[in-house]
């Protein structure tokens, strides 16, 4: 697929991937109570003459689609975030631990070539004296953060239209299984749901670059999508356009999953051009730092490595904590064993000690540091399973308990937390694992890997796990992390993430619409509206991936006078069931309006005309 | 995406694409019960050494991927079935129905340049004396025909295995929502339901080519793939191999959807050549024959297309006769109006005349008809949703309720029956369509288009409509016609016709291991152990598109030896979380041995070794 890589943003080396997406525009909604808080939307503009208003959509690309933005990874985004953590005049700055070699799988004395972003003046913050400067515990307080109220005006996309309308998000008749979807999102519902842990705020306080983003089954369904260096890198560049990548398809957080040399440096390079939160696996690079091998990991290296990236700003840390020796022995017999690199890092290492595993006996030092930087829990699933035949097992469940007890921890030091979820489940047992997750941990938000509905189609895992994850999003998870179509077989490349991003873009849509959501109903109507009129450039622009559909549609009739015309490839010119609809509704309006119905039958065959010549083969949906 | 033309099979002109996919083979198994019933299968042998026995999978591909079978597509596949049609004595050839210009679309005298297929010594067959010879009327006297028996041990697949396990498909756990998936099929069971009307054998007499399949919601859920004829046709091959791409991919049944010029002749080839049963809609060709205008058809028009069709062979036809006249206008308030394009020719008809749907008030005729030659009935949803706004509506349900009274008229015809199925439905409204179905329909088998979950991913519509196919198929649904990435964009080619295919044999795959049927669930276990056992090449092997899973492997590790290797690109050669489950099932097998636990650790120490040193990204599953 062709890349849009529009007007280099910066020097050789520097640039990546900027500009609006065709036809849409970045606009700023102000808070009307808070001074301040401008939320960044984005507004598609249909065809002149349509009559129809710009439709406002979630934006996740951050200021890399605008045009106002003079990008340059170099300085990183700007700190939107800053005023705001220092207002509340519970943080400090400090010196900070200072990076060592090993942070970037260095030896002693060895220097990398990757360059290095310039911190000059930027000293880390963390709370003052043992306090938690978690969005948590402002909720409990009852404080409506300036990104409480960000994210309720980012939220509350689609509510205007509807009661223009006169209609409310009941009229929309979802099926929500037991979420509560609010008919207006306030600042008060975000700090409410916060506070009740049914929702994060992720929102790390050295990451004040990130625009607020709220993942809860009250809101809209978020996805997430997993970057990771590769072996050889050639400029940072490469490594933050991955992100922007992943973010201009609709990303809304962002894993990164390095492993290896320079990862420390790299990390830095995301965070600071990160608008969305960012989440790592903190036990890969406390690996890198023991040569590999796990059962040399320590409390002591794993706490050093926690403090290195929350200093950094990571927003959220998927912590196995959950992987307990007992539980081990339960995945003795399955098809697929343990999967989870984590969840395999941890049983060899208990395995080794025979020790009960450090991150569960440590569960409450680790919640101090969270706590100090406002990091957020995802309490990772080691023991999911990686296969049809192992799903919803003895090993799986006890897992899940346990993370539930782990919340109910991790909340008594207000810490923000969310339960990560599998990963291959049959579609008859994805609903048991929803049910469970929410009664276990007590409706904390769910993230899941898909899950995969089958296992027998590698190549294609973005669609069996597509399947699941629209699902279980209805069901009533808050984010969906994606599966590439590389997946089981290889590195994903820069299209492989924007097919990944997209597929999981429409299963979280499928899932709002499924729940009842204002925004989501509002893009289907006016995209299907600009289908039966015709108004092909309208469509592209409302859909998913604009540049895909323009390309296919100009695969068959590249003409751009058919981009105008009143009818498709499908049909052709002269025959359209389109058009015919546009005569049962004169029909309709005059049976309505004349008593003799007799009589019509002759004025439209006086109409009549010629209606179809066409020698073309019909696509499915119109047989 | 690379095609597989496999050795030429035929001269220039007249070539398709033959040979086996990757390390499978084609079996014949024999009945036991009736001589002459040799069942196709594919069977995929796995790795010398594995200690895997070969696995068994349903076969729609025919002779195209038997080496042993030298195609000619000048000559036609041999006619299976012609013996088991003619020993039932109830059937005499005739002259048939002369072909006429306008069959083609052709002028008096206008010569066409398409090669005509050769059928001296061929004379179509028909009933004798208004006796219906559908598999229905057999099924109702209690015969078990030769078709049923084949379809018997076809649909048995996977219950060999399980048996020699000791367990049934109960044990299985599926939730088939009050589908009887039976322990074992036999002739019997699948006479049965025919008789019921719950499923379909659709074999027309004069399509003794197919290989006898079934659909209903007992089986295994089927796939329907459209093809049509392109404006400019260079060769007949090239349509004939339209055919035999989408079955090689799995694709049941096919419905020829052409329009326009030397459609009668491309769909004697496609017939001639086509182990899977046809499917057309025959207003199509009508309209073709009255120049387009839809005003202009008549029934008598019709009732000719329908006999030249069915003495060609075609084995089902759409039908949109439930598109009455007073359901018109309530489509006028619809966001997408009619959409299809069946649906709208009749709509137009019905406005033009004022007057009953044709279809509707001829039905008992058109059954007389398709009783003759064991055509069965696809009941078209003409009226079905366009939109998400549109889904389940009066008029969408009007229709239906017309269908369920038409299968009864049908049925009391000895005529097999179909319904087809929306559309454009969101996630939370499919169910209801599948319950309102079986409920309005008498349990006939529901063939539904999608349904598309969201429209708002023009360009992924296979994924959006893969969604709600899954879900609807595991809810009931016996067939699931597929929808391409072009939909509603253009015209898909031989890769969109492959992507389609190989999207709605996950949501098939997917629907079946939900209802529990062992089949399904054996090939996904055998797919995941030979993933977890490094054997990569039976993991291509086993899976939907083995030559996509092998190119994505091979992209990020092409040398040979990497699939020979005991590790994966994801975690690299030095660790590896399937690694460490063979670690902890020795730990396990041991904890039971031994009973000093604390002594394990020393020991697993020492074996220690370094596990982990690769600077690779890692895709979701892994984290």
């Amino acid at each position: 697929m062709p890349d849009i890589h529009s007007p280099l943003s910066a020097p050789d080396g520097f640039a990546v991937t900027t500009g609006p997406l065709p036809s849409s525009r970045k606009i700023h909604v102000e808070s009307p109570r808070l001074a301040g808080v401008r939320v960044a939307l984005r507004e598609i503009d249909l065809t002149e003459g349509s009559g129809e208003p710009p439709v406002r959509v979630y934006d996740t690309s951050g200021p890399y689609t605008d045009p106002a933005h003079a990008t340059d990874i170099r300085a990183g985004l700007p700190a939107l975030r800053r005023a705001w953590i220092e207002a509340r005049g519970d943080v400090e700055t400090y010196d900070g631990r200072a990076v060592r070699p090993e942070d970037n799988g260095l030896k002693d004395g060895e220097v990398s070539r990757v360059p290095v972003f310039d911190r000059s003046g930027r000293r880390p913050l963390r709370a003052i004296g043992g306090r938690a400067v978690t969005q948590l515990a402002y909720a409990r307080a009852g404080i409506v953060t300036p990104e409480m109220e960000y994210v309720a005006i980012r939220e509350n996309l689609g509510r205007a239209t509807l009661r223009e309308q006169g209609r409310t998000v009941r009229d929309l008749g979802g099926e929500s299984f037991g979420a509560a979807i609010p008919e207006h999102v306030t600042g008060e519902f975000v700090r409410d749901e916060i506070a009740r842990g049914r929702a994060i705020l992720p929102a790390n306080i050295n990451h004040p670059e990130a625009e607020p983003m709220i993942i809860g089954r009250n809101f809209l369904v978020k996805i997430n999508a997993n970057i990771g260096n590769s072996a050889v890198t050639s400029s940072v560049a490469e490594e933050v356009d991955k992100l922007v990548w992943a973010i201009r398809w609709g990303a809304d957080t962002v894993m990164d999953l390095s492993t290896g040399r320079n990862i420390h440096t790299i990390r830095e390079w995301i965070i600071r051009n990160s608008p969305v939160p960012i989440g790592t696996v903190p036990i890969y690079q406390a690996l890198e730092k023991v040569g590999g091998q796990a059962e040399e990991l320590t409390w002591e290296i794993f706490r050093d490595t926690l403090i290195e990236q929350a200093e950094q700003g990571v927003d959220y840390f998927t912590i196995h904590a959950g992987v307990r020796l007992p539980y081990i022995p339960l995945t003795a017999r399955r098809v697929t064993g343990i999967v989870s690199r984590g969840g395999s890092i941890l049983a060899k290492w208990c395995l080794a000690h025979h020790k009960e595993n450090f991150l569960y006996t440590h569960f409450e030092e680790i919640c101090e540091i969270m706590k100090a930087y406002d990091v957020a829990f995802s309490l990772g699933d080691g023991l999911r399973p990686g296969s049809i035949a192992d799903a919803n097992d003895a090993a799986q469940f006890a897992e899940l308990e346990t993370l539930g007890e782990l919340t109910k921890t991790a909340w008594k030091h207000d810490v923000q937390v969310m339960i990560e979820g599998p990963g291959h489940v049959p579609m008859h047992l994805i609903k048991e694992n929803m049910d469970k997750q929410l009664r276990e941990c007590g409706e904390a938000p769910f993230y899941t890997l898909g899950p995969l509905t089958t296992d027998i189609a590698p190549g294609y895992d973005h669609i069996t796990s597509g399947i699941g994850a629209a699902m279980i999003g209805w069901f009533g998870t808050a984010m969906l992390c994606y599966v590439t179509p590389k997946e089981h077989l290889g590195l994903p490349d820069r299209d492989d993430v924007k097919v990944g991003v997209v597929t999981y873009k429409i299963a979280a849509h499928a899932a709002d619409l499924a729940k009842g959501h204002p925004a989501a109903r509002e893009r289907d109507d006016a995209l299907s509206r600009a289908r039966f009129e015709f108004r092909w450039k309208d469509q592209f622009n409302l859909s998913l991936d604009p540049e895909t559909a323009e390309r296919f549609h100009d695969q068959t009739l590249p003409a751009e006078g058919a981009k105008l015309a009143h009818f498709c490839s499908m049909c052709g010119p002269k025959f359209c069931s389109m058009k015919i609809t546009q005569e049962v509704r004169d029909y309709a309006a005059r049976q309505e309006a004349e008593a003799g119905m007799a009589a019509m039958s002759e004025t439209f065959k006086e109409k009549g005309g010629q209606i179809y010549l066409s020698d073309r083969p019909l696509p499915a949906d119109h047989h």
